[in-house]
């Protein structure tokens, strides 16, 4: 995919012209525009493969001396710049082989034993996957620390608590950022089991049924990190439910990252003006320099749809394919690799929002004590203090409510005339309880808004989270 | 969406005529036609959480008996058939109240508080998705078991081991079996994670906030089986990433689960005739009695389509939605109910084809050893025996398949003449190695095809995970 | 998948129990719990291939009197509810038929003559969908006209038209309601389009490959109001692109729906208070009688998920299968009448909400002037009278809005003075393009907000949309 | 998502650092990587722009020749390689007109003036879509053409017919290939209509409301050769639609692609052995050289899924967006790119692999005549010549082709007697249909696949889709 765009408008057929059928078939069937992004991965494994050649005896520890100094130079060129990437080799391995073969010479033709391109890939893959899954820790971890920081400044910001987009119940601002540190907690622990769970080691497979070379399986995983060789030859050359995992486990966090952004959009909105972005994540106009564009909440929210849609797509790619490896699975790297570029820019452009944005808190406030978002605190009173069943207290409290709106005040504005002209029984307690700074401060169960419990809430998560 | 079908051919409003606005509102907020699945969780729920407002003295312990007693008939009506759901109640949680309130009177009254219909629909619905996988493992397992014992009885049968669908080197059908243990066993690991981050209890969180009542959350999660309770009350309510998490697993599943019938529905066409599918799992044709279509295999792999479309549905659903409860989320339950079905049923599907398939394994064998399948045998031996170079052993191999493709033989029909006829250091040795047989069993690294490592891996296989 | 939903709570065999083979295979294979909904197509289409039988000769007119006139009685069993599916049966087409030998006796053995279940499913569904094409054109239309007649009320009804969420400029209500008119209107043409493509008879094709007997397929496609026969028998029964293209126009106009839902749910907010949701289509809540929330429009796009959802699924079932008909092809049923049921009922929805919402147009009006939302008229005006370049006319814009801002008034409270002392050139005639009437006024190129333009849009929009 | 995989392995920030909030910014909202493909379609619109605003006096006609002349020199530039592309310019739109201020000076200024780069952008992309829909639609006729050529050829060439990859009727090549044909064309007619459609020019909607200047839009669509301009600005700078519907029917497109590349896999396996596949379109391997591993088709297949996951994304990021331009509609391009790049490769991949395939024809028609393929045709003449109703002689043909099965022939190696032992009605007439060329022959009603119809749909499907 990346590739084609790259190729011109329409693609380099463009439908205009009898393509040669070889160019349409280099073009179909060369992976280097992409996997070249392994090389890193496909040269440490093959120093450890042949590492083990020589320790096993299969080849000469000369030869895998020169073999491994050959792919260290090659490194460098490809780090530096220096290597000429060739189409006509088709994919990452081919180059990197063939280069080598340039370099030393003969023994260059020693490290393909006892090895295939399909055991090689899923390696490099598996590798590949598994250092985007410790970026995407990383990046996450840094999100929830911009997160707990703003939510530790604002444990006793009073804001509306929103269902439906309607006032609900006054919350804390702390308390409210503090949910999509759970969420990404969540989204680490997905990270970390699919980082344990993939961690086990294809080279040896050979092209999917093992070899009669008497390898050191166990001895190549552990020089790559892995846990352990894949039990299975056949399975670990043709299943990638690890890529699909770790694509699954994206696309939820960027569902979470997009409600985040969708509430960043409304609150800088003036309607709710309750956020102001900073300068570096809006863009302005110049014809109204006040202006402040959340272009960047924008942008995380609209990329949620390429996210899933690289998840769906490699698993349609990967629907219905019978054993082992079948050209289909070449597909696998472009989702992957598109998908982490894409959370990464993401998790850093939300940690710097999250980190940077301003809020009015006097008009968080303001909204919050609006639309009687204190009536439940009636009602938990009229239970807790009068013994009312839960159904009759609600139905008190909808008068209450009713005699306020015609009133045009809120519910702090009735007399205890007022209240006791519904129900004789309401005692001057209530009117302490009807502000929004108690109805946050009584919400103190585990969990709940309380401004102490933000606190604790903090501390514990720096902990959890951040430690 | 389940409903609307039962509501006629092209649903009730069809387009054709002005609907009431009420009859509208009603189809398209009520949620009881399908959230009624819950009313098992529902109730235990509600149990737990009357029995904690009596121990913490919110509610009285008479309260707390009669409402447990009233739910435990309400439980009872509703498996015999006996209750009466009604759409204008809406959803589950008030057509159990609703009938609360007619048998027990007041104290249904009190059941709700210190809770909301928010916290209680998400406890729910986490209870109901821990069922689910846990029948999920339950029907993996036995399939995992039907593989194993299958793989157990051909451990030693030759098959082609196929690349791009082109026989490439043979292997045991007993190690092809087991590639698909592999791939349900990380599918088990997937839902034990699911499970245990799920496992945390948002009861309490009440309608977003926390409650200012003196509730026990600890005492709940414990009481329905949960780790703890959700640390953030908004967090509790609003997000759904564990039916999201359940759905991808679900999906990468379904796509294993296709990858095998498409293997199944190829085995059994006449051009490969490898298995016949038992006639429990196949449709026939009174014209042509001796067919057997692979109806249940072809359904399996359909399947996959609902399977991944309900999790592009629910993530779509979710993606944007700001805090905290929103009504699309009622849109969580339909896709979770159906996956749960679908899986269920293919799983079971799946299990008895594999346990009744019958093979035809000298057909199996003979397409092992026809394409010059042990080709990398013979240029593994060169490599190993006569220390070539791997690519020029690559090289020798390719001359001595051309040569017996154009004497119409395969490799072990060339004679030793002929074999030295392009390479003088071949010796004698090399015609032990030609046939599948042989080829088969020197494939004894770990994770190879080799019948005595088949066999190894069916006990090992037995005790990760039928035990 | 509905029906599996309704056999219990995770579905029948729920991994817990060794199923027996038949009844796991019954329950997989048989689909007369969902294409029972084609019954008014697949008598029809069975009455119309049996007129024809007999005008060819190849059966008798008794026959086929006998024939039409059991399925005429077939159908009022089934529409009184008095019929009775049996899933043993499998599937509608073999309920009827096997009900029409109860009936009729040997005749009903004839029906079948010249065709085959491949194309009777497909020409029953063609028709179902082109049922459902024809309803869904209806219900757009109703909203249509609903959206009109609003755009017509509010032609000169200011409010702020937003990018990014923030006021850009000035605009009508009138002409954002239309804006979804127009888009209602490509639905609508990509429906008219998939109508007439689908348009086309594919009974005759018989299994996959045409018949010997003499039919007369022109005849039969006439008296089902098709276009004409399909050219290939094995396209016939074993494509189902007209359903992928259903679900596709189905899935944009969800879209488009989810987009005017987001919309009336922001309205809706205190926030912004631009709308007032009508009773029918809100829910209140007992404690807060005041509150609306928008459950039907949170609905409505919450739905979109299962919509896309059913697309994606039926485009995966589809994807890779072989000709011609594979069981897997009657995975095709179920998304498209669940889209069907779906998109009615939001359809429905909307038009009520649309038809029913009251509009606060001073807030809007207030809303629309804030934030200079002026300043491009300012702009413009610049570069019409004083002939500067734009860029030129830009900048000195945004020194005038900065001069504003710090001053805490709008553009129109600047003075003449003021302006000038930032450009001289600026006259005194700038002072009347400053407020929002007349800047919505100003507007008037074909397209623009303009009141006037907005009066002649409803007149044409009602000449091309609902006459 | 392009541009991102260049960045590098991770994403240039790899969540390895605190990258610097600008630069994040910067990448995250710079779209110049990928909206420079649409450089031609945005130079033509501000030729066409610049004219118009000339004719209409609102700029001088030497402003508008020298605007005009410095686009002509910045396409050649582009095109040429020698244009620099400045991501800190952002868009496509921004680099050309600061390019212009260097080439033109003050002039440049003006070509903004009634127009924004809401209108501007939307003209471009319509542009480009439409560019590629033609280009598709071109790609589409070549593979009709191919395919057409190969039915003309294999008119009367015997193959067994499928369903559920099991033989059931004998077909002819020609007929089958026919089929495919017959789906492009609809695809074709989808590109058609969305193309009428999408036809329609945004530009004069300025930044969402219209403008004042007395601008030409009809003069302006006419110039680029739009039917019209757009009716509504807050529609023609919103709505994305158009490429919705062209990623659906490139979706739809790449299911058939996937249908029919399926099929081209399982003919060159060695158990089917119908079709070889040109060494163009093939990959070998060294060591086994007459391997042809049909990785273009496998490809062709695999892509299925990126096509439909783009969809799948668009859909996704629109949802819910409110009016007008929100940043997230940025995501617009590179999926549409990418389609069209893909799906122009995939067309002429399977262009070349249908115009080079060879096909085994004996195998074809001894396998077409294997299973009692002929089962339909003996069923049949006993209703046609005996007047049996068709569910008798379905039951009378299943016992002759147990007969046959038990005796170890096929239908035709059935004497007369033997088939008299069953139904005495049958006469000798019947021995001459029991062969696959009398079978074939015989399907001649209309759609059917006897040669003789397949010749005449060749030459049909020349004259409706070729000419």
């Amino acid at each position: 995919m990346a590739k084609n765009v790259n190729k011109g408008r329409q693609g380099i057929r463009g439908g205009r012209f009898a393509a040669k059928a070889s160019d349409v078939m280099e073009e179909i069937n060369a992976s280097i525009d992409f996997d070249r992004h392994l090389y890193a991965q496909d040269i440490v494994a093959s120093q450890a493969h042949a590492r083990m050649l020589a320790e096993t005896g299969i080849i000469s520890e000369e030869d895998a001396d020169a073999i491994s100094g050959g792919l260290d130079t090659i490194l460098s060129e490809i780090e530096s710049g220096a290597f000429d990437f060739k189409q006509e080799l088709e994919d990452i391995h081919m180059n990197v082989e063939s280069r080598l073969g340039e370099l030393i010479g003969d023994a260059a033709g020693r490290l393909h034993t006892a090895r295939s391109r399909n055991d090689q890939v899923a390696t490099d893959l598996r590798l590949w996957v598994r250092d985007a899954l410790d970026g995407l820790d990383t990046a996450s971890k840094n999100l929830q620390a911009a997160l707990i920081e703003r939510a530790d400044e604002h444990s006793a910001t009073i804001m509306p608590g929103f269902t439906h987009l309607q006032s609900a119940q006054p919350v804390t601002l702390g308390h409210h950022l503090l949910a999509y540190v759970e969420m990404l907690g969540r989204d680490r622990g997905r990270a970390v089991d699919c980082r344990r769970r993939l961690n086990e080691c294809p080279l040896g497979a050979a092209a999917l049924a093992g070899t009669s070379f008497p390898i050191d399986r166990d001895g190549v995983a552990r020089a790559l990190g892995f846990d352990q060789p894949m039990a299975n030859s056949m399975d670990a050359v043709s299943d990638r439910d690890f890529a699909l995992e770790y694509l699954s486990l994206a696309a939820i966090l960027a569902v979470h990252l997009s409600r985040l952004a969708e509430e960043i959009v409304l609150w800088c909105s003036q309607q709710f003006s309750y956020a102001h972005m900073p300068d570096a994540f809006s863009t302005g106009s110049s014809i109204m320099p006040q202006k402040r564009n959340p272009d960047a909440a924008e942008l995380v929210r609209g990329k949620t749809g390429s996210v899933i849609g690289a998840l769906t797509g490699l698993l349609i790619t990967l629907k219905g394919l019978p054993m082992t490896y079948g050209k289909d699975m070449q597909e696998d790297k472009v989702p992957v690799f598109e998908v982490s570029a894409t959370l990464n820019l993401c998790l850093a452009a939300m940690t710097g929002m999250v980190g940077g944005m301003t809020f009015d808190t006097e008009r968080m406030k303001a909204d919050a004590g609006a639309g009687f978002a204190t009536a439940t605190d009636l009602a938990d009173w009229l239970v807790r203090e009068l013994d009312m069943p839960f159904r009759e207290a609600h139905h008190v409290t909808g008068k209450l409510v009713t005699m306020a709106e015609k009133k045009g005040t809120d519910l702090d504005g009735l007399s205890l005339d007022d209240l006791q002209s519904v129900d004789r029984r309401i005692t001057g307690d209530v009117l302490g309880i009807l502000n929004v700074d108690d109805a946050a401060n009584s919400r103190s169960s585990y969990g709940g808004t309380a401004p102490g419990n933000v606190k604790k809430a903090v501390a514990k998560a720096r902990k959890r989270f951040l430690s």
